[in-house]
């Protein structure tokens, strides 16, 4: 049994719908969040300008006492993971490698799309890791610009002329391919589960690599008997900008009220 | 005559509508552009991180010679101007005051709309300078998120179903009160002028506050005795993140090739 939080980033809210699958799967983990919200996006970012960015999310992170750091951002997972992994005294767990594992297992045609950023596409970190899982897997990456700040906008609900128009138009190439499987490679994507699933078909499955990741951080811990087996954890939130619409992003992207205060980090200091 | 440049930044290269604009009045003149690409959009920042990412703006460009700068961005226009003109050398023009004084020129209902970024409508500059000018204007003001993203992606044509909803839906309390003159407060949007246009139909008057800008800065140039009259002036690009999609994003802001090269900056050392 260990006590000590899992850290988790993101470069803005969308990591808290990975801190709900966390809370959901551990329910009695503390969990310090860092959302890096006067830089957010990440997503159309340099790997350079990405590396300097996250190192700096880390070393926040490491101000406090962890067992474990959770990268809730599909473009620094895909960019960055080695260096903060190789740079970490505590076990990282990016959005990668749970979900090509998930993936992996849930394709029967062996044809998996990849909707992603742009920085995340451009890594080839998934079919770099699919490739060591299964050479024989055929994977489509394709880069889905204006999911975030439409998300941002709330602009994620089915009938919604705008996302509906978006979607379709991005998601046409893996239609046409015949993917059966999506991994929706970005923690801002789950609210866009019922719009992608409305335009994939029932038949193919989404992966939300937010999920896998929380899912990948229990079994790593649970194999090193650092589970924390008490009553209900609590969440620690911090951003980077002053916290002023934090409150409804948050609410939207955790499913939940934000409870507890949040403080906002000079995130250039670090 | 004074051969100095004239230094422009903008939150990315939406400010490069501005630049275009400067060369159109005044081909003889250097041009210094700085894009804060690493940390763009601004739109949605608090002031305090507006400024800080502004005052280090100022620096990097003060760095250079120059006898004026123009915020060729209408959120640092809107939430800074007062302390980068307390703290600068030379003569800063922000986009606002010529804006206004164009908008107010043109009306002839007294109801003038105006379309920016949520931080620029949430700091009421431009109420406060319409009032200065004209107490019996009235000002309708709203935000329109979703439009720098849109254009940035380069959804900004007539025909595109994405941006003509997002237009037509952003503008209809606008359309509703009967505003004859519209300022586009950013400078991203003269990209759009076609499909607002379209929305607020021929009869209002869309007011460019790039276009505004570049006028105010050569007036205050002219009437120094200032400008340089000489052949053909150059323009130098610097942006914070590396210049990847740097041409095609400057050729639809510029409305040229952007000739010459484009250096990167380290503006976290500013």
């Amino acid at each position: 049994m260990d006590t000590r939080s899992i850290g988790v980033f993101d470069s803005g809210l969308g990591g808290l719908t990975a801190v709900r699958q966390l809370r959901r799967l551990m329910p009695s983990e503390n969990i310090i969040y860092f959302g890096d919200t006067a830089r957010v996006p990440y997503g159309n970012r340099s790997r350079e300008t990405l590396l300097q960015y996250a190192r700096q999310d880390m070393r926040f992170l490491s101000s406090f006492d962890l067992k474990a750091v959770v990268i809730a951002c599909g473009t620094v997972s895909t960019n960055c993971l080695e260096e903060l992994r190789a740079e970490s005294g505590v076990p990282v767990t990016g959005v990668v490698e749970p979900a090509v594992e998930r993936a992996a297992a849930l394709t029967r045609s062996g044809k998996i799309g990849l909707a992603a950023t742009r920085a995340s596409v451009a890594s080839g970190a998934y079919e770099r890791a699919f490739r060591r899982l299964d050479p024989a897997l055929e994977v489509h990456a394709l880069a889905c610009p204006l999911f975030v700040p439409l998300v941002e906008e709330g602009r994620c609900r089915p009938g919604d002329t705008v996302i509906e128009t978006v979607a379709a138009e991005y998601l046409a190439p893996l239609k046409e391919v015949g993917v059966d499987t999506l991994v929706l490679g970005c923690t801002h994507y789950p609210l866009l589960a019922e719009v992608i699933g409305g335009v994939m078909g029932p038949e193919v499955s989404l992966v939300d690599v937010g999920a896998e990741a929380a899912r990948a951080c229990r079994d790593l811990l649970a194999a090193a008997d650092a589970l924390a087996n008490r009553g209900e954890g609590s969440v620690r939130f911090y951003t980077s900008d002053r916290a002023v619409n934090f409150r409804r992003l948050a609410a939207l992207f955790l499913g939940e009220e934000a409870a507890g205060a949040v403080e906002q980090v000079d995130i250039f200091q670090y």
